[in-house]
């Protein structure tokens, strides 16, 4: 997507055919600089700092680690070594097991020496798949705000969305982001309130940078703020994202989506999540009861990063001097707070039925 | 409360007989400095700063206000003139117009020579009675904890609160906090989450700094987290404050209360209110349609102060250049949300009956 009038995405290989660069995430919204990664150790380093985060990047950006490992060491130990590191680093991200199995399975066939070759043609395939899929969810979500529109006549669409499901999380376009970003370059009135999105703020950094790139109107909030907007009808769809979907459509997302979608439910909201179907954990049916949750560290909730007065960046402490902080990072929202699950084939129900119908070679398999 | 071994209150009259000191919490929880309040101007300043803050101790301020203003000028004009101009600097706090309204018809049946030492009288009943009510409210909540720790045995009682509503809210003991100071006092284990409480953080820099200056154990969590930890069994009852309470039990707290009532409903936690009943409003009835929502500066959501490395205060953006932000201060509760209010008088149901049948008078008024 756009910034400052370029076309750029999150991820790209370099021209030397080896080393692949990144957009710092850590550094936005004050910054925009371009990390380059140079070892499968650098890729590690970067899922895990979440230089790079959003489910379909991490995938990318492990997929592409894949290849740099595989410059560096391609035997088989070399490469399993790698896949586990890699895996390590940001364990609840089902895209990062699914691009590292689909990586090690493209590898395994081939002899050695031409595997390294054959991980940047597959990371490359990886990377182009997520356009492809992210603009099919933009597709297949933006009837949903034009509907709103035209009920709504000349009154902007509210959507509000959490944390950051927008092209800085995927390859480019986005997931949640994608159908607000198609709607409004159909030129759809839409407005987007921006829940902050604490501890890490992703939504006030990330998102409102985004749409502020793209020059889609939004607002930032903070995340307390949803439900009294609903209550009072500013709010016509929540949108989100979600890190890994159940079959029974319960999603794992950002810390707060469950409070978001509860809200919702109380105010007759519709409350839609957008994914692509890499995000779908078949394995999985309960998301409270069986999805594990990450624990990040303390200083996230303690201490926050901006821009001083002095145009620095600079990191301030927010709490007491000895009381201690937890932060999860993310929570479950059960399938009957959801109501629709947005894909790049459509539009279904958050519900094994539902996902079923869409995708039926996951049944079968 | 103790701060440093010393008990302190939040607000009080200086051995001159004239001056009114308060601490001032726009530096908590890093610096921990009185202000001097010389006139009404000061006390409005104070009020409209959030260097005071919290419903009980708006009130009392207010009142000190008016006495500032009679020392200055007693005559009825003058008096009407720094009551509106008072009002006028929180006017969602009903505690403001109670005891706005008290000190005027305390001060309107005496000859203007005799207002100012009459007002300074009044304000210290005001003050005095609000530790009263505060102390009561904790005896009628601690059982509340105690009854838990008599079911979960050794494990600590998992209180959460949102924003502040301890000592430093009102003048001394607090609402919310009160019951749980009272059950530390009394030795029954309990461990409090702390909501952070965006967008101006009185959770993470009051109540922790509270917490911690008593000896209660807590652990600060982000606004997003208290669903999570509800769906997982690590909450046991949620007590908050509310700034208004209507006759049907609906109440207008710190924004995002409603989030956590919502999440509570869904987990079957208990939710509870701790309020005097100066807080309610007999007058409304519906919070969520007749309550007016204050809308507080965007720079709020924006920016945020705290302790750099270097020890000083300073203030970060947290957000884009040009992407607005919004700032909603409370939202409402509905009552059937609502589990129980904790009153100077006892626990009652969150309804008209409730009420009533607690503070009869006031169905006869």
């Amino acid at each position: 997507m756009r910034v400052d009038g370029t076309d750029f995405r999150t991820i790209w290989l370099n021209d030397d055919g080896e080393s692949v660069d990144v957009i710092d995430q850590t550094r936005l919204p004050h910054r925009f600089e371009i990390l380059t990664l140079r070892t499968a150790a650098d890729a590690e380093d970067a899922i895990k700092r979440m230089v790079v985060r959003g489910a379909p990047l991490i995938g990318a950006t492990a997929a592409y680690g894949m290849a740099l490992a595989a410059r560096a060491d391609a035997s088989d130990p070399g490469l399993k070594r790698a896949s586990e590191r890699l895996f390590a680093s940001r364990p609840t991200a089902v895209n990062l097991r699914w691009a590292l199995e689909r990586m090690q399975r493209r590898l395994a066939m081939l002899p050695t020496a031409e595997r390294a070759a054959a991980a940047y043609v597959e990371a490359a395939r990886i990377a182009d798949e997520d356009v492809e899929v992210c603009s099919a969810i933009g597709e297949s979500g933006a009837p949903l705000i034009a509907d709103v529109a035209r009920r709504r006549g000349s009154r902007p669409v509210n959507v509000l969305t959490h944390c950051n499901a927008g092209w800085l999380a995927t390859v480019d376009w986005g997931t949640a982001l994608a159908p607000i970003f198609k709607a409004h370059r159909a030129g759809i009135p839409v407005h987007v309130w921006v829940d902050e999105t604490r501890p890490r703020n992703q939504g006030a950094s990330l998102t409102a940078w985004e749409l502020n790139k793209e020059g889609v109107p939004h607002t930032v909030i903070a995340d307390n703020t949803g439900g009294h907007l609903m209550q009072h009808g500013m709010v016509d769809l929540v949108v989100t994202g979600t890190d890994r979907t159940t079959r029974a459509g319960d999603v794992a997302n950002k810390i707060g989506t469950y409070l978001k979608a509860l809200a919702a439910h109380d105010n007759a909201v519709p409350f839609y999540v957008a994914l692509p179907s890499t995000t779908i954990d078949w394995r999985v049916k309960d998301g409270v009861k069986e999805i594990p949750i990450e624990e990040r560290g303390s200083e996230e909730v303690t201490h926050l990063t901006g821009a001083a007065a002095d145009g620095n960046i600079a990191t301030i402490r927010i709490t007491p001097e000895g009381s201690p902080a937890a932060n999860y990072a993310f929570d479950v929202t059960p399938a009957r707070l959801v109501t629709g699950l947005i894909t790049e084939r459509g539009v279904c129900e958050a519900s094994e039925a539902g996902l079923t119908s869409l995708f039926p070679e996951a049944e079968a398999a």
